[in-house]
């Protein structure tokens, strides 16, 4: 075998590295004959040379096999998933795997948890009182075969070689590398056993991806890995400059989800769930076109079917099933603070970055992996970006625990709501699809 | 202070770090509260990005003062050090030193071991019966005070950060970064307390740096380190495309070394010790050229004063002195092989890294840290690129012990020697100055 030292040279000096190599690699990091100091030194090296589309395919294959992956080979029908960049108030997974079920899809959703200032769909879950994401793989392939969907967190035997990466990647300043990002999320998403994946790439200050360019590189390197795997994998580009919808916090974020499910139009929300149902029903030759997709979808969430498959989802993991009737069964902030507007004119924008850090100051969020966090904290919006207001209107109302944590949050906040004189160019939730 | 992440991130992203930042890394590098894995993410992130000279002032700085700094500043003269970026042949040290204590220098010269390819002074100074490279800082102060000069091995007390980021460079890929090498360098020599250093960079298929550009950009960044301690730095680029001189092997190197001392003109290895000692008196304003220089310190050579010196540095170090009188003390090889020319024309070029790779497989180099050497082997040539040979003709004399290394060492040596029928354009030993 060739020297380590080798062939971290050769991807530092711009070579070709051989799946040979690269498996050698990967498999010695795995079982600890390889060291994070050489590895770390690859990483960067990746950082700065990429991979190309032969190496990536090697790497993800490696990441994907380094653990289970699971076979839904015996379903008849299309075992899809959802993976978004992550955002602020971005609780989209939530309306949209139940819907996706309702519509005949099975849907094995593995997410994850919050970290920094972007919310996690597992947080959000367990707001719901009971509701495990722990449950065995065994009882995850049961639901998803009986009820077309379950809804759990990363285990260890999914892609083992992902987590130690990740691990090391978040200390030396290599996660920002889009090889790297795309081969995380793709091996994790493949050991799933889906045939289809539907991406939201997002796009903004509150985003991983700042702009439009890095954006279409990560979307059009997934789809690479994809179709390597006999994965589809569909793009959506949304806008991370606001937080998205009326509410960012856990169980806030659960009850928008809810009333989504039973029909309520909800703006962003519901555009951007109904926008990625009826994308995969395109790619899976079950709508003719997207507006068909969309019509479809609509009617499902109208006639509360999708609220009903949540209801059973929530269940039969051990959540209060009740919560779908009752939005007061689910956790509530002691305090409410509303913001007002200090002169009138047009909300030009509300900084995602600024509530989502806002969010962990208040205590619903993390900053290190094992923060505990409080659910029912949050805001809920008055006001988007486009609407008129006078001063004095409420634009915001926060929702506490701990007038300190109130203080804290509000240091994060204090440009968080731009408005201006003159009626703002309408902004789009949907910038693009790929 | 700062996250190491957002350092890293900073070098890796382009952004120029603050003298604060690169002092805060390096000194949790050194007292363990920075990971081998977060450097080694930053030596990579070096290696592409470089340091600018700001950020190479502090790096070295960080480096010099992290262990023992001799002061000389009492010595009534020039305190000067020279340093080879490594080859094949190269035993220029050995008779300069002493050369230069006679024409009023002082030289605490502390020097390195062979590795890989590329001999070692020490290595070949411990070919001296007795000889020691390892005695105490006192002597070896007193020694360069008393006679002018001392020849000793890297001591832990000097540059320890160094000896640490070295051994993560040496298994990381990050060895072959112009600052990296260059800070490496003048942190030791700097910690000599010297305020000259003649610098000799290898140039050609058996040294580091491959071709002129590179050499060229590790002169100037070592000449800007120079300026900002105040220490003159003058550089010699020189051919390493075939070994230096007529010997390589480590008793062999000696007795070509005592030879010149002696004032035996020995073309490469006389030409080269007289131009470093010219350059240095230029320098010092002890010469107003360099021709002038180079008069002056032939006549020390053909004196014999320069082996008288050498011979109270054996002596002070342990060795036995009557080397310098009698070869025949230095460890002989037991067996001989000649290697005789299979055609007639001209010698076009003798390949150094062959050779480099032969003395290792000869037992006279070694290839990780711990192997113990052979001193007594290596080569004599007979010709040189540029000589006229007869089919038949010796090319040059193999000296060995052990029949199996032979057999090795002749498969590295099959193509090493170019043989061409019209005569070749003649060689430059020196190829430029800085």
């Amino acid at each position: 075998m060739r020297l380590f030292y080798d062939i971290i040279a050769d991807k530092r000096d711009g070579r070709v590295l051989s799946g040979e190599d690269i498996s050698y690699f990967l498999d010695s990091y795995l079982s600890g004959d390889l060291s994070d100091y050489q590895m770390s030194a690859m990483l960067m090296a990746v950082f700065f040379n990429k991979l190309n589309d032969m190496e990536l395919r090697v790497w993800v294959e490696r990441m994907l096999y380094s653990g289970e992956v699971i076979d839904f080979s015996d379903i008849q029908g299309p075992v899809v998933d959802k993976h978004s960049t992550g955002g602020v108030g971005d609780k989209i997974s939530i309306p949209l795997a139940p819907l996706l079920a309702e519509l005949g899809f099975f849907v094995p959703m593995i997410s994850g948890r919050g970290l920094g200032h972007t919310g996690g769909t597992l947080d959000k879950l367990e707001s719901i009182p009971g509701f495990s994401v722990n449950i065995s793989k065994e009882e995850f392939c049961n639901m998803v075969r009986k009820i077309g969907i379950s809804l759990i967190g990363q285990t260890p035997a999914i892609a083992p070689l992902d987590k130690k990466l990740y691990a090391l990647r978040d200390v030396t300043a290599t996660v920002e590398s889009i090889p790297l990002i795309a081969s995380s999320i793709m091996s994790k998403k493949l050991a799933e056993g889906i045939k289809g994946l539907i991406l939201d790439i997002k796009v903004g200050n509150g985003a991983f991806m700042k702009n439009m360019e890095q954006a279409a590189d990560l979307a059009k390197t997934m789809k690479g890995i994809g179709e390597r795997f006999n994965t589809k994998v569909d793009v959506l580009f949304t806008d991370m400059n606001e937080p998205l919808g009326f509410t960012v916090g856990n169980s806030l974020e659960i009850e928008e989800s809810i009333n989504v499910m039973k029909g309520m139009y909800i703006p962003q929300v519901t555009e951007l769930t109904l926008r990625m149902a009826a994308t995969l029903m395109v790619s899976f030759k079950m709508a003719a076109s997207v507006e068909e997709g969309e019509r479809t979808a609509k009617k499902v969430l109208e006639s509360g079917r999708a609220a009903e498959r949540f209801r059973k989802t929530v269940e039969m993991q051990k959540g209060d099933p009740n919560v779908v009737d009752n939005i007061n069964l689910l956790p509530k902030a002691l305090k409410r603070k509303d913001v007002t507007a200090e002169r009138s004119g047009y909300v030009a924008g509300m900084d995602a970055l600024s509530f989502g850090k806002a969010l962990v100051q208040l205590g619903g969020g993390r900053i290190r992996k094992e923060d505990s966090i409080d659910p029912s904290v949050g805001f809920i919006f008055a006001k988007k970006a486009g609407d008129k207001v006078e001063k004095g209107d409420v634009l915001y109302s926060i929702r506490y625990n701990d007038e300190n944590k109130l203080l804290n949050s509000l240091g994060y906040l204090k440009e968080s709501v731009n408005i201006s004189e003159t009626v703002p160019e309408k902004r789009k939730t949907i910038l693009g699809a790929l």
